[in-house]
């Protein structure tokens, strides 16, 4: 009797224990899905999605807009915790609005102690970083970096060019702004870009009312004979078409967002040589949560007035992030030095492979349907990679076919969230859609759009 | 005579061996005084030494002013590389315009593992933080690690308020202006402060000739019956006074700058309780290179402005500073929760020592001589550390006593540079001096400081 007692007490235990485990899973699992549900259901609730200024009316499918384009931060996090089950498949809102560049992070994985950055409390504590430059806040580590990295892709021209470092390439558009435009002037400068251009130019350009500059819209409707400022996002967002300055006149300023040139979006084929170039990681390397672009200018004067922009705004780049990207920009270049000796994909391989495999499953999705329609690239060879290939843009621009007028609404019935033409001063049948997500999100996409009926 | 000839040839080797390294040591020496002495001469040849926009004209004494304060970022170098020399010490220039916090270098170069943050390169890639705040970008780490600090220091009420994060207190205030200021007012909203006044202040608000706000002046001066923002900076920079608003109105909106509300700098009385709150880490624990900056805000509207500010202007603010202060905040209390457990001193019985311990070095300077003169503070308790004492500012408003009209210009002629009063919207008589450099600098100050004749 003792020994059967003696059992059945250990067969209680390990049955209580078992009990406490599946118990607390059930908790976990609950309280997971409650935060969703909380969150969604919050946001529902408050019948507005803000982001940008916008308040995104989840019952009438009707934006009331404030400012340039519309997020719904909150249904980010439907597409992140659903998996790809079959139910979530179809019931999951896709969030494809920005460009959150998540698509390289198993890349990064795989990359450890040569792209590891440890930073003990004591570095770099000053405001200051070289004081001899005329950017005085740019590591010297990332300005090495960035002049590596751009002689061995081929992509800029770097030689007797300023270099100032920004809180993201928006940062150095501001700056560029400010620096560009007269401050003695009777009004604010024009500022045009070609559409469709990147929505958040209007509205980087006009959200203080600065007296400095204002935004005079499509730069192919620009005639006034008045001094102007063109922006040239070449390749393009949200379309990825090469581009050149388009205003034919004699008065303009030129600010190249150079972005996406890069080898996974375009063959490269000369090193850019312009005035005022823009670049940022969050396209090139993917580290958007970092906040670090640069400029590459050639006037001396335009560079200090752009450095007084940072000093002012934010006094200064955070140290720590530019620590960060010079360190992953410099294991990049070593990868495409010794690419010959070693098997392993370097960084642009491997996102090159990724941008083309993916273009590759949206084009047969699309052609599956009548309903959209994508743009083509002629293909040109990358003087970097050697390899023949039509642009792989960071955005599909997706075209609605047929009698839809408003394709950002459209799919947004559908539950995929994307950018509409309008935000970038082009027509409500073109959405953007992102193509930088995490591989389950873009996965959904490319099964959801075949099956849309009109 | 084979004997000899090995021992001369020996003799011979060890010669050229020592002059090798006499040649290598004079040259590192005169590449870094060649640094120096290029960077300086550069500076004077172009006759203007810029920052924040201003033009120094190092021939002329003169400063011709475009905006708020000088600074001469190339003779931070002179100190920097001085060391402490008897002839140093007369030639030197001693760089303390700005308020670069490095004084706490030493305290931090103790601090190893509790504090170093380590970040591989698939960490924090996203834009986004934390969808569910307002502030999306905000690390929750961060705000947990603030809310528990203002707890331990009880410098701070954080209970029923909205976080958001700032590139530095600077980027927060600008933030601030742009939530409060209305959008579709006729003309721009009124910005004022009590003078002296932070000489940034004017500059951050009227940089881009915003139609938003514009700086307004001295808030004792204001009498106009219209809407006003006042800025109340607590204890106040330049001169380390507690502050209250100062307009009588009924439709002011305040700004409250607590960059200096810690225990190093004053005495804690009760934890701060305004609708909108500015910290740093700049000027808390020393991290400037960071650039984090905090606000605490009543009102979810308000923080929303804010936030859709630094969406336009930043997209953010980089995950890898967040982070690392999150760390370094956290050690700060972990050290104070057991800091009866362990006999070293926490980063506040550093910070306030050294601090006590400067300001009663600079007293016996200043009081060796009648040339100057500096503001007196009485002895209050701090509810956080239990002692009794004056302020300690992060900066000495020194006066000039006696026929001196321009202390700024004055000191200059004496190698001492600083910010001189009329930046402040104060009298030129007086002048700010960091407090907050290396110790070799501030040590040249206080041998220097009594030495000085009229």
């Amino acid at each position: 009797m003792a020994d059967f007692v003696f059992v059945l007490k250990n067969v209680l235990v390990v049955s209580l224990a078992m009990n406490m485990c599946l118990i607390w899973k059930i908790s976990v699992v609950d309280v997971e899905t409650l935060a969703f549900r909380w969150s969604s259901w919050m946001n529902m609730q408050q019948k507005k999605l803000h982001f940008h200024g916008v308040c995104f009316n989840g019952d009438k499918d009707d934006i009331r807009e404030k400012d340039a384009h519309v997020s719904t931060r909150t249904q980010i996090l439907a597409t992140t915790s659903s998996g790809a089950s079959p139910d979530g498949a179809k019931t999951v809102v896709i969030n494809l609005d920005h460009g959150d560049p998540t698509m390289y992070e198993n890349f990064w994985k795989q990359k450890r102690a040569e792209t590891t950055v440890v930073t003990p409390s004591w570095y770099h504590i000053s405001y200051f970083s070289d004081i001899k430059n005329i950017c005085w806040f740019l590591e010297p580590g990332l300005m090495s970096a960035i002049t590596r990295l751009h002689k061995v892709v081929g992509n800029a021209v770097t030689e007797d060019r300023h270099f100032v470092v920004g809180t993201g390439s928006s940062q150095l558009y501001q700056a560029a702004l400010y620096a560009v435009s007269p401050h003695n002037a009777s009004g604010p400068m024009n500022v045009v870009s070609a559409a469709p251009f990147y929505s958040s130019y209007p509205l980087m350009t006009d959200y203080l009312k600065s007296g400095l500059h204002k935004w005079a819209g499509d730069a192919n409707e620009f005639n006034k004979q008045e001094p102007y400022i063109e922006l040239v996002t070449s390749p393009n967002n949200p379309d990825g078409f090469t581009r050149q300055n388009v205003v034919k006149g004699d008065k303009g300023i030129l600010i190249h967002d150079l972005a996406y040139y890069w080898p996974q979006y375009t063959p490269i084929l000369v090193p850019a040589d312009y005035d005022i170039m823009l670049f940022t990681v969050s396209k090139s390397t993917g580290h958007a949560g970092s906040r670090i672009g640069w400029a590459l200018v050639k006037d001396g004067e335009i560079a200090k007035k752009m450095t007084t922009f940072i000093e002012i705004n934010t006094i200064g780049v955070s140290k720590d992030s530019q620590i960060r990207a010079a360190k992953i920009l410099q294991a990049i270049s070593d990868s495409c030095d010794h690419a010959n000796q070693t098997n392993a994909d370097t960084f642009f391989d491997y996102s090159y492979k990724l941008m083309a495999q993916r273009w590759k499953q949206i084009r047969e999705a699309v052609n599956k349907t009548e309903l959209f329609s994508l743009p083509n690239f002629p293909p040109e060879t990358c003087s970097f990679s050697g390899r023949n290939f039509g642009q792989l843009p960071a955005f599909a621009w997706l075209k609605c076919e047929g009698e839809v007028d408003d394709c950002e609404k459209f799919l947004r019935r559908n539950k995929i969230l994307t950018r509409g033409g309008k935000h970038f001063g082009a027509s409500m049948k073109y959405v953007r859609i992102s193509m930088l997500s995490r591989e389950h999100e873009f996965k959904l996409l490319t099964q959801r759009l075949p099956a849309i009926t009109s």
